[in-house]
């Protein structure tokens, strides 16, 4: 095994000082509800080719968490994505291959087995055409996976400390910001970052973290916060709205609180709630099949705010599809792929109505009336909509 | 491969005396129905995260018992459990990784071709977080086995024999009463224990047993009785319930007599029995099932015998759903799982009319009513209700 | 890899003189219809345990042929066998374990990679508990294949050749005509048979041969016949009727020969055609689901011309079920297992409608009018009642 | 790794002029329908057997694109051929046997590791008894895979360059011209024809090429042509419909151009465009199921223009039948071939009301009309009916 330096994104001679980050003010969220979310659904080309619709690369699994690999994938085809391939240490891809027969496997180069070896995979994935990635879904903790995300992750003005006496390769070079793509972060991923000092200053990608509480807390006390001011995430619906806006705007990032009531919030000060309290989703393997469907969303060309609302809802619209078959408990995570096109489908109906409808000089209350399962008329809701600062790539 | 005593949870020296067992009488047994069932569902909060609902450890499977490591984890899934891992020695994991996708895999270490080394086996299964356990589908019948299955029941305050010159090691203490979790033994674990002496005297964690007929009968003549005392256990259920009450009584611990009209004791002299009677069940692997939705419970937090008693009743429900479907043949053991969550919305709804008619002022017999598909309304069982002491720990 | 002579049933140094057989005459056969089926489904206990419904072992399967051994053994538990085991070569277990969940698998030993060596697999084999055997689809032609299904099939009396040199070993005794359980022979083990010598005259087992139309030819010619002799076998029912008849007689064994309109013979003269002609059938597979589901159907103690006669009736309403669903072609032999059960209800609820009918007095024409989609009443069937001679052990 | 020339069709010392291709002209295309694809459904006998539908051989997949070869297999099989085998590298066997279960596979022998040896390869494939071929999805680009292709596509008055010194070999002659099966080049097949010179003039079989938009401009490239002059083949069918007929012409093979209204060509002028624009369709791997669809229709004996039409039509209903399902988001191209059928029996049912129609007197205005779903009537087409002169080999 090649020897190898601790992980860690920050300076290790110290001055890691992050600054007072423009920290975004929760100064009110809004739910998400079908028809905010209706005009997200990308409209689908008739003329589009699988590239089209995007190219996913997901960087996931190992042998103890092999399934959640498999439910990002799955999860992000059927989210729409044109292509996914699923990027694994080179032992392991015989277990991966045609597992999800749809998307394609890659070798990822070892020095130890099912251990990347972190440069040459970093080589490799950056010659490989993707438009968004996933990174983290039971990903085994290690050093050389924490190697290869900050890698992944970092700006290129701010070379890979720790092979100072290496030769240049081609490929190698981080990521661009100009040219980088988005990358949702979950699990190991975030784990990796919670112990990176001001992992935030370096990153020169935009990213979607999708924590649950816990992974939160872990992240915010990375970030030097006492996660004990934050309140209580997991059931306070105020403490978790505004402990999310203040981490999005610390990190420069869109964060996505999972639970009931899943909060995402911009380092623009955009924040929204998602209106789902499932109990059925409290079950192993929910999450990777949210970061697989906000990846495939990013890869369709989505910005990372938008993919992650559109991602919430149409994860949450299928649990309720499931709960609606199965009952509050018993749901399985596999379960859920399948259902994401229903959700996707209403949400594309009830744009396409109001296309016609303001076509035909209806107005949008008549569109929402007519989407007889929803509460009823909403207006547009122009906090969603309007633009916001590109929340890009950080210092 | 290292040098290893025999099996034996006695004393080898003998003296182990387990004395006049407390034995628990079959005064007279409660018919399962879906209304004392209904109760026992566990609510499940709408705020619940995947550790609410309970993590569950599987050990079991092997190579020439693979599937029912899988319809275990399945089922307990199904059940509702919020995490389910499998438990497979070092050199199986590929075997199974990803063949439930929702459940993790963890090697145990091997000191053997597909054989745990126990020692090592036990320190990493204890310091894995779960707060129940099933033993024994399609375990292999080994010494190693055996060895790990005592090492993990055995209580503190009996120190492994054996080992006497080794130092200790962190993690390796077995179980202690206190903190342990509750484990249901099937199959493999209940052939151990039939040729252990007096088991029963050194366990020292809450356990739900599921033998089927014969391998009562190899317990109960583990135990010093002759099992042709016993009656006929496959068609006489006054026999059933009876010998279910005794070793129950005299075991310590809850034991379930599977097969048609499953019957359930535990010590304090509960004693149920299922109403089910379905030939489509007599078929390889339904027995994993059940023990995977019993462990599921018992993740969720029930006592081991209401979770023996509604694992039961929920096993046998859907088996019902899929005798509706195909007949009283050909039911394969994998269908099942999927049907347990009918059955468990079917008691939830139950339960929730209940909660309703009586703040509204309703009856339980009007709710029962409701529930058109019932026989017809039956009075709270307060047999089946009443609290019992802790049947747990022995000695 | 050992030292190994050539396969042959026969007597190498000549003399197996197979005598005139007293052939079958096909003097006439029954078209099989619901109401002559319905009464050979067994009756199934609701006490009945795994046990009671059945244990098959099967043989089959190889790299090249794997899904034939999974087609076989999905096939006999949704035919209603109570257990499945699937013996396979050492090196190929991990292939096949767990891909029928609930069947479990038997490494036989090899004396070369994917290759047994026969001897011990005989021990092995005789060791397990089994009420019936499916031998041959799917194995890898070989001369270790050969030799292992001459032990299998020959009687006591006529020790193997080839091995005079060895002691007798525990267990390894060619099974006995008294206690040997039923096969179905089929594929391979029917091209091992064509090009051995007399092998009628040596076994001591009750089979059910499954050949199609070339599969038979080839076991004509090496029955010293020749084929061109028997007519159109293909497309000529008569011929097919006669042909099947006069090898049954000769064989002293059951014969399927399979195609459009089956036809099902054994040596007492019992000749039956199924009424089936389904293109969707003629796909690769269907073969190794009808030999597991009489496989299936022997397990459960029907005797060999009942179980040939009822597997392949409810193999062809499970493609007709098919058919129904999605047309005359496409089929795949997977569809079929859980199509099984379908006609089984269908033929158990016809029976036990004439069951009580009879027993309210009314006639059986009145019972198959109840039964809406069959042609009409039929008459009981005598031909296929009556007892015929055990057609079981030759010479 | 044996010594190995660089790949090339054509005379590495040149001179090899193509000549002036025979280009087919566009004169005007016909758009498939319901009525003319119905005429084109293989009758199915009620006697066929398995052998009767044909049997393919499938030369695809690799350890990165494995999903590939289990798409094509199983959408031949329900596209309704009879055999359907898969021929992978030695070692990449155990990762695909079984995983369609009703496809046998075959190993190919290899002289490094998932890599064939071309000769032996091609005397293991020739050896192999099948209607036709699938050549190309998911195979992994290499010299190797290069080499097979070619000595499988060359005719044999072409002796096959750079092996001159070797002595002749049983099984390993090339493909002739009168007993070649056709084959289906995609993907991977596609890019090596593309960088080989005037391989056209050298092929000896029927071939369907399917290239998408890249792959098609690639092949025009490498046949020496810009192809900026062809225009904008994604999305002008006027320029997709000259193109297409030019290359077919040239090189005097069925030329499909997939994508949104997919162009089928052949050399005798033969043009077709199919009507569906499914943007669900663009998603990996639903071009492996076009070209399995296509291989399994030549192997149950349609020509290569009729099974080209027929192929893309019932893809494309497939992919309407899922669509209605999901919506035009999501779709996996696992989905389709199990909608294969669906298309094929309405396409059959059709047909079969022509042929009564016709027999009782009706015209075919009238049979169309009772297809209720379909546009409405419409005219026998003769164009698409017309026999053509055999596209078959070049020079």
């Amino acid at each position: 095994m090649a020897d190898r330096r601790p992980v860690g994104f920050g300076d290790p001679d110290g001055g890691t000082a992050a600054g007072p980050a423009t920290t975004g003010t929760a100064t009110g969220s809004r739910v998400l509800d079908d028809e905010s979310m209706a005009h997200l659904v990308p409209e689908r080309s008739k003329r589009g080719h699988k590239g089209s619709f995007g190219k996913l690369l997901v960087i996931a699994g190992s042998i103890d968490y092999a399934g959640a690999a498999l439910l990002v994938c799955r999860a992000a085809g059927r989210a729409g994505a044109g292509l996914v391939t699923l990027a694994v240490p080179d032992s392991l891809q015989p277990l991966f291959a045609a597992k999800v027969v749809e998307a394609t496997t890659m070798a990822l180069p070892e020095d130890d087995v099912e251990e990347v070896d972190p440069e040459p995979a970093l080589a490799k994935i950056l010659d490989h055409d993707h438009d968004a990635l996933v990174i983290g879904p039971g990903l085994r903790p290690s050093l050389a996976t924490a190697d290869l995300l900050r890698l992944l992750l970092t700006t290129p003005d701010e070379p890979p400390e720790g092979w100072p006496e290496q030769q240049p390769r081609q490929g190698a070079e981080p990521a661009r910001s100009g040219d980088a793509s988005p990358v949702v972060l979950d699990a190991e991923a975030l784990r990796t970052l919670a112990s990176a000092d001001s992992w935030w200053t370096r990153v020169g990608r935009q990213c979607v973290l999708t924590p649950h509480a816990g992974e939160f807390a872990r992240l915010r006390a990375g970030s030097g916060h006492d996660p004990t001011d934050d309140g209580d995430l997991n059931t306070d619906d105020d403490a978790r709205a505004a402990a999310a806006a203040a981490a999005a705007g610390e990190w420069k990032q869109v964060v996505v609180l999972k639970g009931a009531r899943t909060v995402i919030a911009d380092p623009g000060g955009r924040l929204a709630v998602a209106p789902f309290e499932n109990p059925a989703m409290a079950s192993g393997g929910t999450g990777d099949v949210l970061s697989g469907t906000i990846g495939g969303l990013l890869a369709q060309g989505l910005d990372a705010f938008d993919a992650a609302c559109l991602g919430v809802y149409l994860h949450g619209l299928a649990g309720d599809v499931v709960r609606d078959r199965i009952g509050d408990a018993g749901l399985l995570a596999g379960d859920l792929p399948d259902a994401l096109p229903i959700g996707r489908r209403r949400l594309a109906r009830l744009a396409e109505r109001g296309r016609t409808g303001r076509r035909l000089g209806f107005g949008a209350s008549r569109v929402a009336g007519a989407a007889d399962h929803d509460a009823g008329p909403t207006r547009p809701d122009p906090a969603i909509d309007a633009d916001a600062d590109d929340p890009g790539g950080a210092s």
